[in-house]
């Protein structure tokens, strides 16, 4: 499935660095013009504007442009694949406690009395 | 939080190399000995050695030696620390969509007969 790899290898790379992920936990919180997320960072708009276009190739934002301001969005869904990817490291112990968890909640145990 | 952060950053910069990532696929299986995750790999022993080095730093593996045997298994809830970002950065949307399903888990809609 490369489509899936490919993604999966995008969206991580655009969060393994700590400025776009800061950019990601601010527009998790809503829509934000480009100045107001760069104010911020003590860095260059241009490095800033770097930074959006990883995130924005990695399909994890978005952005639109009205007039000169440009206003940039968290894509719904943007972080689906990495739950999904973390979803099928889980090991088989882990497999196993989801399993009992299911069983559990759907035959909750009788108290004994005696 | 600095420690989180920390433990963040160290995850996803070791999740953001494919090499990394499918030596985390292959142990989410089970563990596996040095010479067996390497096989796959068109790769150096001394360079997967070093990528191993990086997931273990980054807690997200665990190795023990017996004898001249190398042994890595995933470390339980390794990936927990992502888990918990990627839940922080869901939208008010996608907040607001998970309520609406926890209310209609609670309240099933009674069917209109007409």
């Amino acid at each position: 499935m490369p489509k899936y790899r490919n993604d999966v290898d995008a969206v991580l790379r655009a969060l393994a660095d700590p400025t776009r992920r800061a950019v990601v936990e601010r527009l998790s919180r809503g829509p934000a013009v480009v100045s107001d997320l760069a104010a911020p960072f003590a860095m260059s708009l241009p490095a800033l504007l770097q930074h959006l276009r990883v995130l924005q190739e990695a399909a994890v934002v978005t952005s639109e442009k009205s007039g000169r301001v440009r206003t940039v969005s968290l894509r719904p869904g943007a972080l689906d694949v990495l739950h999904l990817w973390l979803d099928e490291q889980r090991t088989p112990a882990e497999r196993q406690a989801d399993r009992l968890g299911v069983h559990l909640a759907r035959h909750p145990q009788k108290e004994n009395i005696s």
